[in-house]
């Protein structure tokens, strides 16, 4: 049997356990691995710095190689993140409807785990931890496939809450660690139906689209983000700047940052080459439709191709349209069904564009980066999904369950 | 462009429209289609004496021939299910959670169509007029991919839905049928990222997992069921006689049908006799476990094969287990998480069962034939979801809606 599907199978042995633990069993088991990762932080360092010293010998770029390396601060802050998944309530036992058929059998519909959780993610060996702290918390056991650049300190990791759990009620099978660095074990994990319930790609959109494309497993779809924001005729300008200014810049590299600007033509007109030069300052490269650039000398041109572009970047496509209608066919277009916007003072036109944008999030009078599981007070995150089956736009805790109908009888047969 | 692309595009272009319209103005256009199929009648009927007559020719059974079959009381029948679903509650507008945070941001979570639908499905022509009409009345736009056995019917169908729609305010692109015949069309269907949001199969094993296997968009896995009943050492005998005779012989096609009957060995011993008696009676076959064959002279063998084999037939394998544990352990290697159920007077017990067995529907005392939306109280069935992710077990019309958030602000940008 391979690496892959013997631990997948591990991990299925392990479900019947999780989905009987108490909330106050698997909260003990969190917090004892928070603190031996803490404890025993050297130990990760070292490791962490075998995967830095391969990189750097690989000619990965620094930025990279920042994101991968770990030391004592954000460990602290890792072990921090277990210790919030603790805190917050466990879905798992809830009951969500209750019918009581004219047959008399009552019939309870309740959460329960959905079982075992592929992740197949990149670099940053914080995944591991906060995926892993996720997947027990709602009494699911976890199959992780990291990047081989991080598998050292993914090893370690994972040694060290096999160790902390082995002194809990929480099978220590319920965490498995993929370490074979090839694609296959990837190809392999996208196929095992009926071993793994789902799987949840975290990363780029290469990364994504592999899952996307390959997997015979139900999937969760989640990151890629080509966000609007559409200012209005009626736009307050303070409002529309800061808004604006906010989406692209304050993180330029995240899934719900903004990729395109889209403005009604009579604001432009006023405001335009104001707003302009507030990006230009930021560093943000503009490039424009051919009014845009009339308005705005310094902006380049605006191609389809950038249209439908994912830039995580100081780049901004500005296109002036007619009125809402157009904004909102652009968006139709060239939007990810992510996060979108619009400013304006038209209560009217935030109704109907809050109605048609077909989208996980959508906003009127506020920046698109609130996009996400903390903001929205989820607590916890485990992505952002894109697709529109069970669940959409920031998964909290609930999105790692799914239900199960309890049926109560006393005798009772289908006539 | 091939024909399934057009069609999805085309479908894809009433989203915002569908999505868009109140409960009153789907149901009109429900009711305005129910009275169209029944006025016209006629002209379905001798659509549908062209798929017989070409059925006939290609030597297709009798039985699949009755299940192709229409007339006047079976299209009564057919109207009579769109009137019922328009009887419904709508889902979609529902609001789902609203939250209230800190720096004033108010996001209401709501319910929202999918979006575009495709549902590939066999020979049956009401499955045609039952898809539109749940699609419909939750705001999604629907390709539909019939068999080629009832493509004349199908034809017919959808004409007559079409220049219904046109006189109402559902627009007539929403629904779509594929008239290309081959097996192609289905592949093309299946990698439709972007244009369908969903495909639900809804036929026999081959043509789920054809769906499941191929699929690049997201999948509601149905059907499949190996369903068991359990019958503890405590059973009522009189109780367990009517559940397992009923779970096996009430319906033995269908998916929540008993195919393994699990019999504590006290049980057994005092019961199985008579038991088997009564199944022979009903003229199911039975394949036993060596004990069984000691208890029951005239059970055939049971192999681990037919332990896996979902039989839709008047064959029922029946096998003597120690405990709780070993029927437990036998669901969990054989069941495919449809329905199971535990028979006895031992409550420790069935909770035990209740809450250890993974499935979509677990029972205490009722047959394993409950699992169906009808009975469950829906109103109405998509089918009978077999996966954890988005529906489990029988879907009413939630299931085919998502969520999105709407997000009120007044200038918020995140820091």
């Amino acid at each position: 049997m391979s690496e892959v599907r013997e631990k997948a199978v591990l991990a299925g042995k392990t479900a019947a356990i999780l989905g009987g633990l108490g909330t106050e069993a698997k909260n003990e088991a969190l917090l004892a691995a928070a603190k031996a990762l803490e404890e025993q932080a050297a130990e990760i360092i070292a490791a962490n710095r075998e995967d830095l010293e391969r990189g750097r010998q690989n000619g990965t770029s620094e930025s990279l190689l920042d994101r991968l390396a770990l030391n004592e601060s954000r460990i602290a802050g890792i072990a921090e993140g277990l210790r919030q998944i603790v805190e917050l309530p466990d879905p798992v036992g809830d009951v969500l409807a209750t019918i009581d058929r004219p047959n008399g059998l009552h019939i309870v519909q309740q959460r329960v785990p959905l079982g075992v959780i592929g992740i197949i993610y990149e670099a940053r060996p914080n995944v591991t931890v906060d995926a892993v702290g996720l997947c027990l918390k709602t009494g699911n056991a976890v199959v992780l496939r990291g990047g081989s650049s991080a598998l050292s300190s993914n090893r370690k990791i994972v040694e060290i809450i096999h160790r902390t759990l082995e002194q809990t009620t929480v099978p220590k099978d319920a965490v498995q660690l993929i370490e074979d660095p090839n694609r296959s074990s990837v190809d392999e994990m996208l196929k095992l139906n009926g071993l793994l319930d789902v799987v949840i790609p975290r990363g780029g959109s290469s990364l994504i689209q592999t899952v996307v494309q390959n997997a015979t497993v139900p999937v969760i779809e989640t990151g890629a983000g080509i966000c609007h924001t559409f200012l209005d005729e009626t736009a307050d300008p303070a409002m529309a700047e800061e808004i604006a200014l906010n989406a692209k810049v304050q993180r330029p590299s995240v899934c719900n940052s903004m990729e395109t600007l889209l403005v009604h033509r009579s604001y432009a007109n006023r405001h335009l080459a104001d707003l302009a030069e507030k990006f230009r300052e930021a560093g943000v490269e503009l490039r424009g439709c051919e009014t845009t650039r009339k308005l705005v000398a310094w902006a380049n041109p605006a191609t389809e191709e950038d249209y439908a572009t994912e830039y995580n970047d100081y780049i901004l496509n500005v296109k002036i349209v007619d009125d809402l209608d157009e904004a909102l066919a652009h968006i139709a277009r060239f939007g990810t069904k992510h996060s979108e916007c619009i400013v304006t003072e038209n209560g009217g036109n935030a109704a109907r564009f809050q109605q048609e944008v077909d989208a996980a999030a959508v906003y009127h009078n506020a920046s698109t980066r609130f996009t996400d599981g903390f903001e929205f007070g989820f607590g916890a995150e485990i992505g952002i999904s894109t697709q529109k089956l069970h669940a959409r736009g920031p998964m909290g805790l609930p999105a790692l369950t799914s239900s199960k109908y309890i049926i109560h009888g006393n005798g009772q047969i289908r006539k």
